[in-house]
C-alpha cells in the first residue's frame, strides 16, 4: 500500500541502516548499554538529533535529549521516545524504530513549519534493556524517580553503576526527576506476530502486561534407573512435566478473554541429569504476564491448587510456588489513548486496542505524566533476534500518527489547562 | 532371626568394614578403579585371600584372583565373585559384598574341610563401574572375549587404558579368554526394594535386563514469553513435558507383567533456558530395562508413536527416537537357577525369582560359561549412594546359598560331563 505520509520512509530507513551498522563485530545487532559501540551509536544520534535542528543535551538520568522549543514553554513539554541500546545480538529495530519514528516526528514538524505551543523534546531513554549491571529502565526510572538508589552501587567488571552513569554524561548527584511533562508517547515494534496475523498498522497499547516470575522446586528422590520398580519411585520430572502442562492450560484458559495473559516456564533445570539416576529435583522458573492485575491473582491461585494436586498425585515434595518478583500493569493513558486512535483514523492507519507484553521505558513514565504507547507490525512475531524485521513503511505510518497525535495533544492538553 | 549358618557373620563384616576405611579421603566410598586408593583395597583384599588359604595372581585382563586347587583340575573352575571398585561417593557393598560373600564360601569350605573336585577361583573382577576411562565390565569383558580393542587406546588424564591394565598386573599382549570355567556365581546386593518389601532373604536372578538408551530432540521456537500469544507458541517444553509422561506411563503399562521393566527420563536439557523466552529445545536421554526383548521392542513401537502423536499436537518438530546404545537381556542358566533355588531351600533361605535391572559382571560372564547370580537385600534400595547398606547377617545368609550351590554344582557338573 502507497501512502501519502508527511513522514519519510526513506530518513527512517536512513536512521535504522545508520545505527545497525554500529555494532560490535560479527555480532547483529549489539550496542549493550554503557559500552563503547553504545556510545558510539549515541553520539551518530546526538548529530542525526542536531541535524534535525534539536537542542541537543544528556540529562542527569543520562538520557539523551533533543530538544525543539515550543511558542509556551510554561505549557511543559510533550515527550517522544524509546531507546537505542540493545540485547546481545538482539535486533535491528527494538527500541531504534521508536527513537527514529520520535525524531521523525521532529524533522516532519519543521518540514511542514509547524510550531507547536509545547516543547518537544525527543528522548533516547539510557539502558531499557537488562544492560551489563542486570538492571533494565534505568534512564526512565531516573526521571520518573523509581530509580532505587540501590542500584548506583551494583558493579560490572569493577566499574558502579553511578560510575557508567556519569561516563555517559549523566550527573548521579543532581536531581534527575522531571515534573514538565505533559505527556509522553512511544512507539514500539510489537514483538509478537498479532499485528501481522491481522493484516493491521497499528496496535494502540491499551496497558503495559504485569511480570510476575515464580519458581517452583520439586523434590523426588534419586534412585537406580534400573533397579527401582516404576510404582516405587519418586520421580521429579514426572510431577514437574505436569506442572508445566498445567500452566500452559491455565495460561491458554486465562488467555481466553480479550485481555492479554500468558505464562511460560522458561527455565528448567534438573538434578542429577544422569541417564541412569531418576531424577531428584527439578527447578522451574514461571515468567507470567497479565494487562489484567485479577487475572494474574486468579493465576497464582489456580497455580497453587495445581501444583498441590500433582505433589499428591505422585507423592514428590513441591512446595508452594515462591514469587521472586511482582510487577502490576500499567494501563495507558485515557486521554492520550483517545487521542492516539483519533490520530489513527486521521491518517488513515488499520488500527487495534492490544496489550502489551512486554515491560517498556512507558512503564515508568506512566508514573510522572499522561503515557501511552502505540506498536507497529514486526515480521514473523519475532524479536530479541537478528531475524527481527519490521519495515521502514510501517515505522513511517507509526510516525505519521505520532506526529497527528502531538499536534492534538498540543492542543487538548492547553483546553485542560 | 538368628541362624546357624556355616559362614561367618563376623568375618564379612570384618572385610566389609576394611574396604569402607579405604577411600578417597572425606569421600566415603570411593575407590575408582586405576586409582592408588583402588590399588591400596586390592592389596589388602590379596592379602585377605591369602590369609584364606587361596592362591593369588593377578590375571592377564586385570582381574585379582585367588585359587583353591580342586581334586580333579580337569574338570575346570568353577569361579564365584564381583568387584571391590565403586562409584564416585559410591557405596559400601556394591561389589564388595559380593567379593566378600565369595571369599567367604572359600574360607567355609576349609572351616568345613571339604575338598571340592573343582578348581575354585574367588574373582575381584577389574573396573565393574564406569571407569575414568568411561567403560565399564573391563574385567569380565577381558575374560569373556568381548573387551572392544578400540577400548585400550581409550586415554583418561594422558594414560591409555592398555596401560592402566598394566599397571595394575594386567597383560595386555596375552591371550586373557578363559575357556576353563565350568560355572560362575556372583552375589551382589539387590539396589533395589522388592527384597525389602516382600521380606524375603535371596533374589534368584533369571535374567539381567537388557539396556537400551535413547535419544529424543525436541525443536519448538524461540519466542518472547511476554508477547507471544498462547495459541502462537511452538513451545518445545510443553511437548517435552508430555513426551516425558508418555515414557512413565508406557513403562509403567510394560512393567504390570511379571517381568521387569523401567524407563526413564534421566537426562533433560532446555534451550535457551532463558526467564522471559519461549523454549526452544529440549534433549531427553531416556535409559530403557527390559528383562524380555520383546518388551524392548514394544516400548520402542509405542514411544515411536507417541513421539509423532505429540510432535503433531503441539505442532513442534521431534525427530524420530535415535537408539544410541542398545544391549540384549542376559538369562541366567538354567541349570544354575535350579540349583541356586535348591540351595536356598536347604539353606533355609526365602527366596524369589526376580530379574536384575542393573547391569553386572556376570552379563558377561554368560558369554563363556553357565552363570547367574543371587541378591541380598538392602535397606530402602538405595544403592549408589553413601546411604547404601545391608548387614552382614544377609550377606553371611547368601554366601552360605553360594556354598551349597557350589558344592552341588561340584557334583552336578561332572555328571553331566
Amino acid at each position: 500500500m502507497s501512502r501519502n505520509l508527511p513522514t519519510s520512509v526513506a530518513r527512517i530507513d536512513e536512521d535504522i541502516a545508520a545505527l545497525a551498522a554500529i555494532t560490535e563485530p560479527g555480532r547483529p545487532y549489539t550496542r549493550r548499554a554503557f559500552t563503547p559501540i553504545f556510545l558510539e551509536g549515541r553520539a551518530w544520534l546526538a548529530r542525526r538529533f542536531e541535524a534535525a535542528g534539536l537542542t541537543v543535551h544528556i540529562d542527569a538520568a543520562g538520557n539523551l535529549i533533543g530538544r525543539r522549543a515550543g511558542l509556551k514553554p510554561d505549557l511543559g513539554t510533550i515527550m517522544l521516545g524509546s531507546h537505542s541500546d540493545t540485547v546481545p545480538e538482539g535486533g535491528r529495530y527494538d527500541g531504534i524504530a521508536g527513537v527514529s519514528a520520535a525524531l521523525e516526528v521532529a524533522r516532519a514538524l519543521s518540514d511542514l513549519n509547524i510550531a507547536l505551543e509545547h516543547d518537544l523534546e525527543i528522548i533516547d531513554f539510557l539502558a531499557e534493556e537488562v544492560s551489563i549491571f542486570g538492571v533494565s529502565c534505568v534512564g526512565s526510572r531516573g526521571i520518573s524517580g523509581t530509580r532505587p538508589s540501590a542500584w548506583l552501587a551494583r558493579e560490572s567488571d569493577g566499574i558502579a553503576l553511578s560510575q557508567a552513569i556519569e561516563t555517559v554524561g549523566g550527573k548521579v548527584a543532581q536531581d534527575a526527576i522531571r515534573s514538565d511533562i505533559a505527556a509522553f508517547l512511544e512507539l514500539h515494534i510489537e514483538q509478537g506476530p498479532v499485528l501481522e496475523n491481522e493484516a493491521l498498522d497499528i496496535g494502540v497499547v491499551t496497558a503495559i502486561a504485569g511480570i510476575t516470575r515464580i519458581e517452583i522446586i520439586v523434590e523426588g528422590r534419586a534412585d537406580h534407573a534400573g533397579t527401582t520398580p516404576m510404582g516405587s519411585r519418586k520421580d521429579a520430572l514426572s510431577a514437574a512435566a505436569r506442572i508445566a502442562l498445567a500452566v500452559e492450560a491455565e495460561a491458554s484458559d486465562l488467555a481466553k478473554s480479550d485481555y492479554h495473559f500468558a505464562a511460560t516456564v522458561g527455565e528448567f533445570r534438573m538434578e542429577p541429569n544422569a541417564a541412569n539416576v531418576v531424577p531428584s529435583q527439578v527447578t522451574m522458573l514461571i515468567d507470567a504476564r497479565a494487562e489484567r492485575r485479577a487475572d494474574m491473582e486468579d493465576f497464582l491461585a489456580r497455580l497453587s491448587a495445581k501444583v498441590a494436586a500433582v505433589a499428591t498425585e505422585t507423592g514428590v515434595t513441591v512446595a508452594a510456588p515462591r514469587v521472586l518478583s511482582d510487577n502490576m500493569p500499567t494501563p495507558g493513558d485515557a486521554d492520550v489513548l483517545t487521542v492516539l486512535e483519533a490520530a489513527c483514523e486521521a491518517t488513515d492507519a488499520r488500527f487495534r486496542r492490544m496489550a502489551s507484553g512486554a515491560g517498556h521505558d512507558t512503564a515508568w513514565m506512566a508514573r510522572i505524566t499522561k503515557a501511552a504507547m502505540i506498536f507497529v507490525p514486526c515480521v514473523g512475531g519475532r524479536s530479541h533476534t537478528p531475524d527481527e524485521s519490521a519495515t521502514p513503511q510501517d515505522i513511517a505510518l507509526g510516525a505519521a500518527v505520532l506526529l497527528e497525535a502531538v499536534q492534538r495533544l498540543d492542543k487538548d492538553l492547553q483546553e485542560k489547562k
